[in-house]
């Protein structure tokens, strides 16, 4: 009663599941509705073994906007594809003033229609909103606001580009390492691939394998160089910024959750391993989901079921070598959300996430 | 401020690391201390990476009893010999009136000294306190009653107990099986055993193979046996009660968290797969926790991360199959253990349990 | 030169690619074909990774049996459905006299009409056929006999069955314990469903979840039955046959390769574990591939990767508890086949076959 | 009869194991002798399952070098400390003129005295013999040769090293990448840290981690550095050779075996893609072990049961990303030293190693 009102579309994937028990358990938020062309009309209760409002059921995809007329935000677990087209029908939709709309998608995180061709191949069709949307990393560029009477446009960071940005950003702003010749190599867990029924996504294909994929190639490289290129300092209007130089690697882990990103820069200034994790450690030092560790410890295991990341860095006179790791579905996705949306309303920006405890002990 | 205070002794265990999470997280409990020889000293925020009381860190085993001075109630995950010590300790000690004890080893579910001699090569320090002890099953055995001014001892059920009597109690109280001839098929994650070094529970030895151990000798079956008569109404005092004929077989599996128990039992009277399951939907009707499904969704996945289990059940003429799943260290440990502090103490059952979300989307 | 030719219809599922393997580092086989509509024209060699004759391609699984013209044996890695009509085709084919047919399929393990058409929903083609298959688990049942000029039909056994057989036959057959009253419960790793492109099979589904699946209805249940009433001694002629109780619990596990059958039955006679552990060591004295070992030694660890089985008994005064493990690949299904092969063509029974390696140390 | 004679020094870690199988199965070596202190007296082929001669037993750890005397070459899977040992009394030891020893350790891989006490903490007891050692990479540094009455003393490559080395080692000769600025961001499955039990490698922490390990710090880095300046033509004598700028990171994955490494690297003199696969197509057109492939089809599951590698490379202007994967215990350790042994005695260097066959489908 009186809590903020919260729809998830696309609410039977991966991160929708997730982004749909945050908000079931969340102290001030309301699960106002739920779609899935999958499961339409089937108890979410019972699809997620979690108390939700009484009677809520699954509605189809295509009912999103009528629903959105009734709630205060919009969480969007869909494609890039669907969400280029049901942003902007919230966002702008009449009798919509107002609403919040946090995009899991890429659709808004790049800033040119050109970017949209190369990267994601499809034509965007509002790249006039592009330079609406905020991009929802809290730790580096600040909470989202809301204009009274205005509707909020979140674009929720991809879960590579998370990892990558919470190593190497706080390095580039204080100038710390050179912005050419970066290097992110990063391993994710096979949720960061969605629901999958490809006979090379089965266990007998997954287990005991490892690989690179999607070499020089993948959609979240001018993501992460746009927002590096930010953090940098960089007025550059091109995501794929030329300001930066980065080379962007996935990797695909025979496990469910997780990324580890494993960066790699030239030292400027003579930054040693002191002066770079004291940059960590002043960047992070009013976070309440970022910790600074040792680079040993920036583990899967000690994040997978929470919403926090950890950093840690270390240096020669040659290198430095930042670590982050997250939990894909939560940091790198609907935990984010839920952490935009805290922070958009006026709540602890903890609420409803401090408490989940790691999968492991 | 007013909540109800509790301590966990063993804290750094598998079992006492998810107490110390769900005490930390509960909306009516204070973790009010936690003893580790292992830790001592070091920050249970840290270790945990939740939010816990300002400060705490790991007191040493050896304060447990004079810590639970300060308190209203005490998990211990300890082992069976220490657990046979430290609870009679803390549930006769002079100024300890009205404490509740809830002891996740088996040192308090067995009825005579000799099941102890055979079971568990212990010598028990205070058989003249077995008949105190509740078994804490509330779904078969009802809840824990304190008397005002007298402490309580919770024997928490194991694991596999847990499993086993779910599937198998209500249909043996129901006279629906014989008595003769039960089989629990059972499997287990490792974390059942508890933290381990030793090479053959080494990653390299555990991944990709299965196993049965203790063929005919888990300690756990003589508590199975012993509960299950109970149900069937027989009014033996031996825990390795003549009345029932059980076989238990464990198996270990390549995954931390779960078991399955698949039970065979012959039918009785002519019951059928109908009868069955209306016995168990009977059973479950009022339950928070117990869910009855059809056998094929009797998943780890479906119950891992929660305080959930899920029965199901077929038949035909010859055989009886029921199938129970939990996770071994919340529903199968110290998600039971909180589930019985809050009947313990007169808060809502799920408390603090029923948001848990599955581990698995 | 000189060698047993050898082709492979259906060479690129599981099984087919371990045939083929076999077949290529065989001392005494050459592999002649393979068969793949999926991969059609493709290089075998380059496929496998391991030396097969020069510029072997895949051919398509419609030339099956005008390939069989050129080859001394025929391994058919195909489903029931198809392996019904193919067989016969090959076995009565003109021109095709002295063919040897080894079906890794179910469609000839039977001995009615009537099965097939409630186990596997099939309208057996060839029922007549169904006498002359010889089942070829050599270790129960002897060695396949090649008839001078005459087309040999192997159906080689279903991976379950294996397992169930070998540990339970020989105890039937000595009279130690009851027919009625068997239950069988096997775990199985998720090669033995075949390559699969289902969500469900997926690494997110799978991994770390494990469950019971066609309870009371899966379709090795009759093969089982019938062979164990075999080795009883019944000369019933059915399959489900009445003279063997039997219930049989398939669980899907999250390994790659493996079968573990955990088997009970009632002691008869007195029998006790030395008497049962004499009679598994009797019947396996003169095996190639057949260890009996302590139970708790009867791993998926100790025979993954090879054609070799791991058989242990133990038993109280109620119940015997006799397990059996197997690579669901090898001695499941495709090292069996080579061990038949070996066998029909005089060879040492394990040519080719017992240098394999386990995958674990 | 008439076979080379081979002795394995500590056959029961992994790749003692692996060695001890592979003589086994050998169609031109003899396996003569295996030492184990922790299993001395006990039967070989009861502990492999595999044949091996008759009566072969575990002889003591310190019966290596009489043991050697009967034999022509020895294969120690030992630790560096004691490989730096025992390698020189064998190499040198009266009466064994001629033997050749294989170390599976980094006891001489590395060219100075002073590395050896950076990097392995280890006082070696003979440096004078560390110019004596033939590097056992045979794709990338021929052949070892052996001097009629003279002993052979073989440096069998890291796995770490052997991986690396086969990426980057061609590109470096051919002048294609720069020598500085290269990063080898590596990922081991759990066998590479050898038997353990310590808890952190167990079961229920490995599994579902991944982290880095010893950053700047490992001990191949040296090993790595040292060679790829020998391919780049470099003359310097220090092993952590001035001439190449390398960044090594191994980390830990949940799997049991393999490795893949993902190198960076800068192009030089505009090399392209193209150009880049010719190169190592080049290097290894005549190799029976190394295939180039597309670099997503660089993968663990390709090789792992293999004695084979697989190379594959990409770049843009700015980097070159090359990748290979092998299985650490084959390829990184006791199949390339057999593949050294065939060598080494005039034998088809895939002898015994060709038709392994990968443990996936």
């Amino acid at each position: 009663v009186g809590g903020v009102r919260v729809g998830v579309v696309g609410a039977t994937g991966y991160s929708g599941v997730v982004a749909t028990r945050l908000l079931a358990a969340h102290p001030s938020f309301e699960l106002a509705f739920c779609t899935s062309d999958q499961r339409a009309g089937a108890s979410v209760g019972r699809a997620l073994g979690v108390p939700v409002p009484a009677g809520l059921t699954y509605a189809p995809n295509a009912d999103a906007v009528s629903l959105a007329e009734g709630v205060d935000a919009v969480i969007l677990a869909t494609s890039a594809a669907v969400s280029s087209r049901l942003a902007p029908a919230i966002f702008c939709g009449e009798g919509l003033a107002g609403r919040v709309v946090v995009d899991l998608s890429g659709a808004f995180r790049l800033s040119t229609s050109a970017d949209y061709t190369q990267w994601y191949a499809l034509e965007h069709p509002r790249p006039d909103l592009l330079a609406h949307a905020h991009y929802g990393l809290p730790e580096l560029f600040g909470p989202p606001v809301r204009a009274r009477g205005e509707a909020t446009l979140i674009a929720n960071p991809g879960c590579y580009a998370t990892a990558a940005l919470l190593a190497l950003a706080p390095l580039l702003r204080d100038g710390l390492v050179e912005a050419r010749g970066l290097v992110v190599d990063a391993k994710s867990g096979v949720t960061g691939a969605g629901r999958q029924s490809k006979e090379e996504y089965s266990f007998a294909e997954i287990a005991d394998d490892v690989r690179a994929y999607k070499l020089l190639a993948h959609q979240h490289t001018p993501e992460i160089a746009r927002f590096l290129a930010r953090a940098a300092g960089s007025s550059s209007s091109s995501s794929s910024s030329s300001s930066v130089g980065l080379t962007f690697t996935p990797h695909l882990l025979p496990v469910k959750r997780g990324i580890l990103a494993t960066c790699y820069a030239r030292p400027r200034g003579g930054a040693d391993a002191a002066a770079l994790e004291a940059c960590l450690a002043r960047a992070y030092a009013g976070s309440a989901f970022v910790d600074v560790v040792p680079p040993a410890e920036v583990t899967l295991a000690g994040v997978v079921g929470t919403n926090r990341a950890r950093v840690g860095v270390t240096a020669n006179d040659d290198v430095v070598i930042v670590l982050a790791s997250i939990d894909n579905l939560l940091k790198g996705a609907s935990g984010q959300a839920v952490q935009n949306l805290n922070l958009a309303f006026g709540l602890d920006e903890g609420a409803g996430l401090l408490s989940l405890a790691r999968s492991s002990g």
